[in-house]
């Protein structure tokens, strides 16, 4: 094949990868949201002949040589970065024997279900020995690995290319450091915010109404996106111009689909707004996990609790809800939106405590992966580091270290991703105060704005730059972790008058 | 391969082409429902690159000779008929040169676009040389098949399994020489239904509220069954367990949601009731379109136009339209849901005037295939035979020989399968009617008596049975059509007092 050939074998492999993540995506879609119960055994059945289908097409040897030999050819700038991200993701399974591969798929996939058998008896020690097996088999897969890198630095890159475990380490020290004490202070000195207000009976067919606000508010177009209704919620891009969201909606917990809704269409707006210049290719996609937290978190935390958000927007709730809401002022409102409390579970942390949730995390993960500590009793040591960092203590399994799956299916080193997100969306919102008056254009019902300063400053690069390179065009510098603790020192002084 | 190893093989290749269908139906399922617009180009892309690997896996060297091969070996009566089934699929593929069918499929693609150009152009001009172009290649494929039977008799075939040429004539001719006449009657001497009071406004959020009354009156279990909204309604198995049926609102016609919901309901409760003994073969799906046709319109006009299916569902109905219904009594709305009035579009034709569209369709195709008649003018024929059967003519094309896309992408020989399903339900319906009370079951909400007998007599046998197999030992005998217009010709007569 001379080098023309090659670019459009290469465009046809990409073509063909799209369309099963399409099927895949879709089926994964529709059963989150609308699928009969009775059908799932058989639509996992076909999910997975066709993510076998996926793998092989993706890992075929004819495509990997193509692409290895285009690299190093002399081929224009977008095509040789969406080979190389492409040849990245594939990076870590083609230099597996494939009996060590599909072993370590097998086991994941039993832990995965033992996880779900032991959260559900509340029982941690069912699951432990087939956790410690992964991490074991986790480790093994790493010896193929033969960057110098540790063996936790391998996986906190799998899932954000560039971040040094140096960065991480002044990162978490920086959180743990500034926060820590904070939180305390808060507790000791702030006056309690009563949030019950908010979780009084909101009949769902009316926080439904509210939605359709939010969304004119945001400019959200359905002739690009979808929302659905889910257990949890998520964003799902199923093909070119269509993305999905969803949420979930909750009686007693007002807030829950509000901000989820935010925050997922944060995600959405990141997708959509990517150049079209990249269509086709792997860059419009592969944005990394810090990157993804970081446009839903700014859309959610930064943005959607600010008075200026919800100056236009609380008038119209309150109206769908007077009784239960006309009795609360605005700034009664906009402290309950903010309210911050110590808690067990990450999911439901708020804004303030949730990076916390991550360090545990974060810390429980190095320790596994680079001191090699003894996997025994990990239930043991999440409890410490909550009472120690949180001043909480999990009451059993369920709401410790069982309560989240990433572990279960072999995620190490993704959770440090979910707190990066938020630092990265401290220092661009930083940014963008400073370039538009965010305040004014919020409270002037001009989101459009908004989105647009997002798409010219971050979402039109897609994956052909990396974070720090995008942090540094659109900050000047590096990423900065002291102005997201300063960020939340500030906002949290305010609030609770300290 | 020894013959377990071929079962095997059979049985994986029969998963494959299923986990396909699953993810097509599944993004064809979205599109139609839910999906936003401007993913569209995307999805089409998605869709026929999938279409193109199930077709490959399908029509596989390898696979097709292991099925071969099974057919001549000692293998037990279900695996046997399921690879038949498979083979018979695929049969008129497999005989055609890649090019010959290449070029078919490249011309039909054409065809069905200047079709819908044409139609929104309300011209038959712009679009009568494809289609005389696609006829000419559709009989060059024919002559690839060696069977002996005319074009035509292949193309019926394709649709209606053993149902041969001879029989169809005798059906049409049942329908020409005792409907036509007894049609020109009713408009002569029946007295003229009024059915404007069913044309007035009907909100659509309490039309919604309706179906949920039908369904739980027919038992429709939504661990197995999902209804959405779409332009055209339709029915589609996802996979196992899982059917999707949906349907279509329109403020000005209260009918058209009901009865298109029983109709697909219909199929629905077809695919949901076939012998699970079946699963994980072809026979489970492959009922012919002429049975298909007939549950879904026994269930809509032999059942859901009664009386008897009224009585407990009108006051419901009422009750969500006061000011609409209330005057109308019992007796009228019956007589309004049934009325017969001669018309141009197939789809919006009444129960017993439909056969006579399809008498058209028929003759011509026939005359196509079989006469090899001079194609050009076909809009001519086409609006005459209307002016003769009907009585009415078509005043442009959109309502004339462009309302339909079926020839527009080949499927010559499949309208005759739509009358023929009416004929099938006539017969079933009435040894039903014998075996069991069917009035008393529906006027005592006791629609799963019903839905047992199909289950019984029909539905089980999936595909295993063929139409005439299933017809013989439900009712003693061969397809009757005198049956069929004995039925329509008794209860139009009572309807219209004549």
């Amino acid at each position: 094949m001379n080098k023309d050939e090659m670019i459009q074998f290469y465009k046809e492999y990409e073509e063909k990868l799209s369309a099963y993540q399409t099927a895949l995506e879709t089926i994964a879609f529709d059963q989150a949201t609308i699928a009969p119960k009775a059908g799932e055994d058989a639509r996992n059945q076909a999910s997975a002949m066709l993510h076998g289908e996926l793998f092989s097409h993706m890992t075929n040897e004819h495509a990997m040589k193509v692409m290895d030999d285009l690299t190093k050819e002399d081929i224009e700038p977008i095509l040789l970065k969406s080979i190389q991200q492409r040849l990245r993701s594939i990076r870590d399974i083609r230099i597996l024997p494939k009996e060590v591969y599909v072993d370590y798929e097998r086991t994941s996939s039993k832990t995965q279900s033992m996880w779900e058998k032991a959260k559900k008896a509340n029982d941690y020690k069912l699951y432990e020995p087939y956790l410690i097996k992964l991490i074991e088999k986790k480790k093994n897969l790493l010896t193929y690995r033969k960057e110098s890198l540790s063996d936790y630095e391998k996986l906190l890159d799998d899932f954000e290319e560039g971040m040094s475990i140096e960065k991480y380490e002044v990162f978490f020290q920086e959180i743990k450091t500034k926060l820590i004490p904070f939180i305390k202070e808060i507790q000791t000195k702030g006056k309690a915010i009563d949030t019950t207000p908010l979780e009084v009976l909101f009949p769902i067919n009316k926080q439904t109404e509210f939605m359709k606000v939010l969304q004119s508010y945001m400019n959200y177009d359905s002739n690009y996106c979808y929302m659905g209704v889910s257990m949890h919620p998520f964003t799902t891009k199923l093909c070119d111009n269509d993305l999905r969201i969803t949420t979930a909606y909750h009686e007693h917990a007002l807030t829950s689909s509000i901000f989820s809704t935010i925050h997922e269409y944060g995600h959405a707006l990141y997708s959509l707004q990517v150049d079209r210049k990249y269509a086709g290719s792997i860059l419009m996609d592969n944005m990394s996990m810090g990157m993804q937290e970081s446009q839903s978190r700014m859309l959610e935390n930064c943005i959607g609790r600010t008075k200026a958000y919800w100056i236009n927007n609380y008038k119209p709730l309150q109206n769908l809800f007077p009784e239960q809401l006309s009795n609360i002022s605005f700034d009664d409102f906009i402290k309950m939106i903010n309210a911050s409390k110590p808690s067990l579970i990450r999911t439901e942390a708020d804004e303030l405590t949730y990076p916390l949730h991550i360090l545990i995390r974060y810390e429980i993960e190095k320790a596994i992966f680079n001191d090699n500590i003894n996997c025994e009793h990990l239930d043991e040591l999440w409890a410490d580091k909550y009472e120690e960092y949180l001043g909480v203590r999990p009451l059993n399994d369920a709401e410790g270290i069982l309560q989240d799956i990433h572990w279960s299916v072999g995620e190490f080193g993704y959770f440090p991703t979910y707190a990066l997100g938020s630092g990265f969306a401290a220092q661009f919102f930083k940014q963008m105060k400073q370039d538009i008056d965010v305040d004014d254009l919020l409270a002037n019902n001009n989101f459009s704005a908004i989105s647009e300063w997002l798409k010219e400053n971050i979402h039109q690069y897609g994956s052909y730059l990396n974070a720090n390179e995008i942090l540094t065009k659109v900050t000047g510098h590096d990423f900065d972790p002291s102005i997201y603790t300063d960020y939340l020192i500030n906002k949290y002084k305010e609030i609770y008058h300290i």
